[in-house]
């Protein structure tokens, strides 16, 4: 295990780098929000949409770090700026993420939601620089087809669509099943998929192949999910970083709310098994991006 | 005259039926997003971004309107979720906008911030979806070009860095011309240039010319902010659908505070005169697209 935290640290640290090249200069008569988008992006975490991708495209044998670059920088940007919109005063109100003051707290509301417009239009315009530049037409069809999957996946289709119904059902009881997976597809899991997809697609991986990628994204996803429902009801808060159960306390419906901890526990380890299945099958063998998918949904264990 | 609006009124209903094909179907859970976005996407005025754009692309030989059209929607859709941002409240609070309540008071602020979002995503979709079904190499690259302009334009080097500064400056007294020439260019000019440019580019034109539209734009973007400058000073406040002057009531710095209505009104002109010249130099006579400039930044007289 320890050998595998090492692997994981030296990668968190290589996806970081090769993001972070494509932040914009804090400079220019716009400097503050510059300053205000680099705050939340530098502030996150261990990075996993692009490790995701970047393994994903590893598995299917891509190598060419420039090609996929871009792709992961924008993967987190977008979802850098759907933190900061999330964090406002009209949205979840919260004045801390990570330990750290939210970005309307640390400039203000105005520069907040300019920051966020700025961060996902940023997110294609690197996309959109990577593809003026690309001379071969098979690579450019594989990134136009990349960046249409990331556009989806975090649009109105996608994670927009997720955080619209997540609002809707805020202070609603008795929320159906079937509008709670899609609130968890849309805002949890659609940009795991895009990042599995778009890793398999820039390495030249067949429609079949980037759909079961799709597949095992959807699944991280929502075992990811249902993890945060089972620790909120088993009280370990301090893996989850909360002070409280705070789905409890609100009476939320979650996933365990419906299903019961006992089935909500055995989903999400037939969740996990099948997604890492799917990627071990890929590969042939046990694989970084497998033990990966293993250590983040195993996280209660 | 007559004539002239005739015409207008055609090419302003063809470029809407053009463009709207491309809105979301109010449906799904998240439906009440679809009708936020619909909702301030239908309640605009001429297109003008769209129709320079269409008309860009005419006036360099295209005739493709399959291609063109979600290039069009897209910069629409840029413009449209520029304005529900600008309304929010901790931006401009605005509560009505063209006589219709803005989005955040016909929905609320929570729908308004994600319906923005929504549009700025769903632009980059529409251009990425069309890209993706795009088979011929050499229009794929002009497509690709195409989309960064838009991004570039309408991103922090352009209309939301002259947000950015324009905020910063609201309540500074002697806000230096340079500074003020920067909001003006990224604020109101950059999605005029990147209009013309991407209808040239779509066309086939050289780089030179895609410059010269370039500078085209920024003539036309800054004449038709110094006129609004004017009309603010000269009172002429129902042009403007204002109801009183007021930039002058606020004490702002604008182009004729600093530089006298004698100098802005020459310069206005000869900023039209030059942007009509090089319209007309493309085309070797007098088209559309050079009397519709005429009579937008003529509008005072």
């Amino acid at each position: 295990m320890n050998e595998f935290k090492d692997e994981l640290n030296l990668k968190v640290k290589e996806t970081y780098d090769l993001i972070k090249t494509f932040l914009p200069k804090e400079e220019g008569l716009q400097k503050r929000v510059f300053e205000s988008m680099n705050y939340s992006f530098e502030s996150g975490g261990k990075r996993l949409r692009p490790l995701f991708m970047l393994e994903s495209y590893r598995l299917f044998g891509g190598t060419d770090l420039k090609l996929i670059a871009p792709f992961m920088a924008a993967i987190e940007m977008v979802h850098t700026y759907s933190l900061i919109h999330d964090d406002l005063p009209a949205m979840d109100n919260d004045d801390y993420r990570r330990g750290r003051l939210t970005n309307h707290k640390m400039f203000d509301e105005a520069t907040a939601i300019l920051a966020g417009d700025g961060l996902l239009n940023f997110a294609f315009e690197t996309i959109n620089d990577a593809m003026n530049k690309e001379e071969d037409f098979t690579v450019l069809k594989r990134m136009a087809a990349a960046s249409y999957i990331l556009s989806k996946k975090a649009g109105t289709y996608g994670m927009i669509g997720g955080q619209v119904v997540d609002l809707l059902m805020e202070h609603q009881k008795d929320v159906p099943l079937e509008t709670l997976l899609f609130i968890h597809k849309c805002k949890t899991a659609a940009l795991i998929e895009a990042s599995l997809m778009i890793g398999a697609l820039l390495a030249g991986a067949s429609i079949e192949e980037v759909k079961k990628m799709e597949k095992a994204g959807n699944n991280i996803g929502l075992a990811f999910q249902i993890q945060d429902d089972i620790l909120d009801i088993t009280g370990d808060f301090e893996k989850l970083g909360k002070s409280v159960g705070s789905d409890e306390k609100n009476e939320k419906t979650t996933y365990v709310s419906i299903n019961g901890l006992e089935k909500s526990e055995a989903d999400q380890k037939n969740l996990s098994i099948e997604a890492i299945d799917i990627i071990d099958s890929i590969a042939g063998k046990e694989t970084f991006l497998s033990k990966l998918t293993e250590s983040l949904i195993t996280r209660n264990s």
